[in-house]
């Protein structure tokens, strides 16, 4: 009886020059502020406090050239929050980045995938 | 006044069903068990105690098809470790991983790295 098991979901961290990092979360975060039009709204879609979600903001518009999000700080409800261009072109390419891996490298996770246990009751 | 942030370092992490994860840690871990052939010697290599690299190990031997690492107990001095035909075949599937992205995703990268403040004193 063959099992297979189904391809890893990719999680990829890029570490650049100066210290900044993107990966899986702060990809996430800028999609989930795309989504809501919100800071807080993101973050709480990702089971993350408000302080976290714009701490991570913030390091992401400090590192990179130009800001990521555009929000206003504005009123009741609070301001909204969205992308700004620089914003889509960063999630856009870390994306390609991970289409590339999931499409070029098919066969090196596949097999990959073909090397796990397929009963991990023993393991973890 | 033009600066070229280089491509940044690709941190890769594989997530399999079943809950077995396979990244950066573990790679570089096996490079260092074949270099050094013995399981201590690669854990003080990468600062990491001797408690930690053979519960990674284990967690690896356990949580894939066949073991990656095989290792003789023995005498004073302790004893010798390999990695397995498995475990070469896994750390080369997961090196072929990290090239795909690095060749294939070339561009992207490259455009990632120059969205990057090159002025990093105020970030980080």
């Amino acid at each position: 009886m063959t099992q297979t098991t189904p391809p890893p979901d990719i999680r990829l961290r890029l570490a650049f020059a100066g210290g900044l990092a993107f990966g899986p979360g702060k990809a996430e975060l800028l999609r989930q502020i795309a989504r809501t039009g919100s800071i807080s709204a993101a973050g709480r879609a990702m089971g993350m406090s408000y302080k976290r979600a714009w701490s991570l903001v913030e390091e992401m518009n400090t590192g990179f050239a130009a800001p990521l999000v555009a929000s206003a700080r504005g009123g009741a409800g609070g301001g909204g929050a969205s992308l700004t261009e620089t914003g889509a072109a960063v999630l856009r390419h870390y994306e390609a980045c991970v289409d590339h891996l999931r499409t070029d490298g098919a066969d090196a996770l596949a097999a990959l995938a073909g090397l796990v246990a397929t009963d991990m009751s023993g393991g973890r």
